[in-house]
């Protein structure tokens, strides 16, 4: 291609037109995928399937074309981009190039092999956790660890071949770094599981469990959100089994959630967890709509809000402080007779579980690093999958002081390596540990963030989440992020004063 | 292409996975349609457009690459297709082929032109409404009549360029049989209207109007929609400001309702009218999966299907014989002082009125035959666009024996003009004539039909219907399904028989 007037971007232009088709090719299947969960009839699975294998395949093919790399290089040579390292136009460029490069990496041979393989791994998994038995999923899983090595082979690492798999989630993000963090999460946390252990008896959850009517738990849901800033209008709420948020374009961020009557927790935090995600969403800058960059940067990143609207705001002493009134008068004969700290302690309260989604704060990631350390031990060939459960419970026993009666509630419980996901696990911890790095930021540069909190005013916190996160979208690596935002690289020590601090007045230790 | 083993049907097969690719868009393309009218957050509309735009071209340009056509000739000389004319493969071969002829004699720089006319055209219609200012519209219906008789040109017609805009709703419909039958029923129906308007004080529907609760109410028309046969495990109903069916294959095919407390009729009968157009679409044969042929083959035949549903089953006495009951013991309040006859005399009241969409069974036909008449003037150059409101309102004097009071209720209540569908209307008078002439098809090859609507049981109609339409999907054109289901092409005389039978009886006449 001959772009005669390099200045005027004519390239970076065409680049725009390409990937703008790209983008509505990925939010439609988006969409499908949405509809999938939510609305879509049962019998309508396997057409689904067909109709998303349909629109991958154009969209990966229109962006892996030759035509969009000299686009890419063409853009790269203009003005608009080599002039301005640091412009959104130069970060479009770059991390579009990006992309292209790792998909290029990947022969299609390889996906539609991986594709056909993760149906029938995913199914296998599925009668082997309904029968607790590992030995049905284990030959998949091999396949799946096999998968995992090859594309890291094909992808290519600078150090550890399990840089790979985490740079599929986490950009940029060194395995030896990860290590190091959960090292010291390690060393910080055990002591402090086990001192809580000791007093577990010290808080009862009881006030949650109850009859929490349906459209009332709906409708308080939905105004903690709206006040926290997640703006309908560009945005909804349904319901899902496993619950998640979605995003199109910055103009279409949906969540999902779910509601049981007789448990106050799943509904409520459920929702102020997605809407974290949602408000990241909402808030990525114009400048990158209909671009590849208008998403979030990681699912690290995404995790840290999710989970500082969920814990650090929507559990913290001062939120209830404004809203616990509000929660009385909305759920009469359940809280009138609750005090607000015993209520506060209740929502806090710490139990060593088998399952990660049910895992309060503090033993949280102690389920991540079981996952993180046998993913490694995995890939390295140092644990071979048959010793897998034996491994799993052996680490359970050491880091959260339990061992799973059986393996449906143990090795089998997740979904994710079933189908694939590799390096994914990692990212959870990653996403705690930076939500409290960066709310920690933002009460230095905002002063008053707790009595804004106290007052039911979120949009200070909002809008310094926008100006030093939301709106780059995926301009900055997260390191990038976390050093811009915090001065600093993403480390797990204000995580661990965080837990000490507020862990240590709860349980009095 | 070289097929060099034209019997194995290797162009047969390529021929269809080039058109589930199609298909898939398609289908994705309804989805984002149906999820705007909804769930689609409202800031979401532009965005939603752009998708929408580039599936779209896609799609178009996969479909009429010259590969496609390739394909079909190939296809069409291989044994599979060309040794069995009538088998469901020549007819994918044949029905694909008439398709890709005609839209490749439309230019795509004219649907480019026409798609940006019609969202300006369109908002012009929605200020011209609001303001009953018929002027502010008509620049823009003279743009769209304009665009209308274009594409007749590049379509080519036989006899009439009206023929060329019906084929696009009623493939292979005459201009010269539209006026034939149009006259006859004018003919017929005429004296019925005035003859009941005489009479119009006869009968009440105070009945329907009241407190009918929301979840009653959907219950009620569920429960009927099941009963009719509507799989939901292949559907499912939701709410849109303008009810429609949707189908993305015979495996997801989904309706939407509205619903007024205050008034009963929208829902039920909305609901069972919809139900109509889904049980059509869930009837189509497997052997058509993944092709264009997985549709109703007309705007006219799916609307036999919906209106026979609606009117002849669901305003029948016998369909109220076996519901009544029911209906009494949902509604107590409302329907336990309403005997069965009033009831059904209240459903079926007759009432000269200005809006098309909440017209009777009888005046129906007379708002669209007040539109065909005004359509082919104005195709025909006999009448001005600017001349229109005075055509409109004295057709509706002569007709309805009714002027209306201004524009907005008038010419300008109807989307579809303002978005260029000239030839559309005439689609759902076919439609209401063909449901009787099935209907009393249905009557003669089904002896007990009228017993087993009285006694619930809709199973040998449906299966009726799917043998005799709904399997077909696309394979036969509307003229050849009536032909083959009841020995006749198409004819107002069925329709004008029942209307009289029906309604003399309501009315004493």
């Amino acid at each position: 291609m001959d772009y005669s007037g390099k200045t005027m971007g004519e390239a970076f232009n065409a680049l725009k037109t390409r990937l703008a088709d790209y983008t509505h090719f990925q939010q439609a299947e988006s969409l499908l995928s949405w509809d999938q969960e939510t609305y879509m009839p049962p019998g309508a699975v396997v057409d689904r399937g067909e109709q998303l294998a349909t629109l991958s395949k154009f969209s990966h093919e229109l962006f892996v074309a030759p035509k969009t790399g000299r686009l890419l290089r063409d853009a790269a040579k203009e003005d608009v981009v080599a002039g301005n390292p640091d412009s959104d136009e130069a970060a479009i460029v770059r991390v579009t190039l990006r992309d292209y490069k790792k998909e290029r990496k990947i022969p299609v041979d390889f996906v539609t092999e991986l594709e056909r393989a993760r149906a029938q791994s995913h199914q296998a998994w599925v009668e082997a956790r309904k029968a607790s038995d590992f030995r049905h999923f284990e030959p998949w899983l091999t396949k799946m660890i096999d998968f995992a090595r090859r594309y890291a082979d094909l992808q290519g690492y600078k150090e550890h071949p399990y840089d790979a798999l985490l740079d599929r989630f986490e950009p940029e993000m060194r395995t030896s770094h990860a290590r190091k963090i959960f090292a010291q999460l390690r060393d910080g946390q055990a002591p402090l599981v086990k001192a809580i252990s000791a007093k577990a008896d010290a808080i009862s959850d009881a006030p949650l469990h109850g009859h929490f009517p349906r459209e009332k738990q709906i409708e308080f849901a939905t105004r903690v959100s709206k006040q926290f800033g997640y703006d309908y209008n560009h945005g909804r709420m349904d319901f899902a089994a496993h619950p998640f948020e979605t995003s199109f374009s910055a103009r279409d961020v949906r969540i999902t959630t779910r509601l049981y009557e007789n448990f106050f927790n799943p509904m409520l935090f459920g929702t102020l967890h997605e809407t974290g995600h949602a408000l990241y969403e909402q808030g990525v800058s114009t400048a990158f709509a209909h671009t590849p960059l208008e998403h979030g940067v990681s699912l690290g990143i995404h995790e840290s809000q999710s989970r500082m609207w969920e814990n650090l705001v929507g559990r913290s002493h001062e939120f209830w402080e404004h809203f616990y009134p509000e929660l009385q008068a909305t759920f009469p004969e359940q809280f009138r007779p609750v005090s607000l700290d015993d209520f506060y302690r209740a929502i806090n309260r710490v139990s060593p579980s088998f399952i990660r989604v049910e895992a309060d704060e503090v033993t949280y990631n102690m389920h991540i690093m079981v996952r993180f350390e046998l993913e490694l031990d995995l890939i390295e060939g140092k644990l071979k999958v048959r010793d897998l459960p034996e491994a799993w419970n052996a680490r359970y026993k050491e880091y959260l002081g339990i061992t799973p009666p059986n393996d449906a509630v143990g090795v089998l419980q997740d979904t994710h390596w079933g189908i694939g996901l590799i390096g994914y696990f990692a990212t959870y911890t990653l996403g705690n540990l930076a939500s409290v790095q960066l709310f920690e930021q933002a009460e230095v540069d905002i002063p008053a963030l707790r009595d804004n909190i106290r007052a039911g005013n979120f949009a200070p916190l909002l809008q310094w989440l926008r100006a030093n996160i939301h709106q780059y979208g995926r301009k900055y690596s997260p390191d990038e992020i976390m050093r811009k935002a915090t001065g600093k690289p993403l480390s797990a020590q204000p995580y661990l004063n965080y837990l000490k601090r507020k862990y240590s007045q709860i349980y009095g230790l």
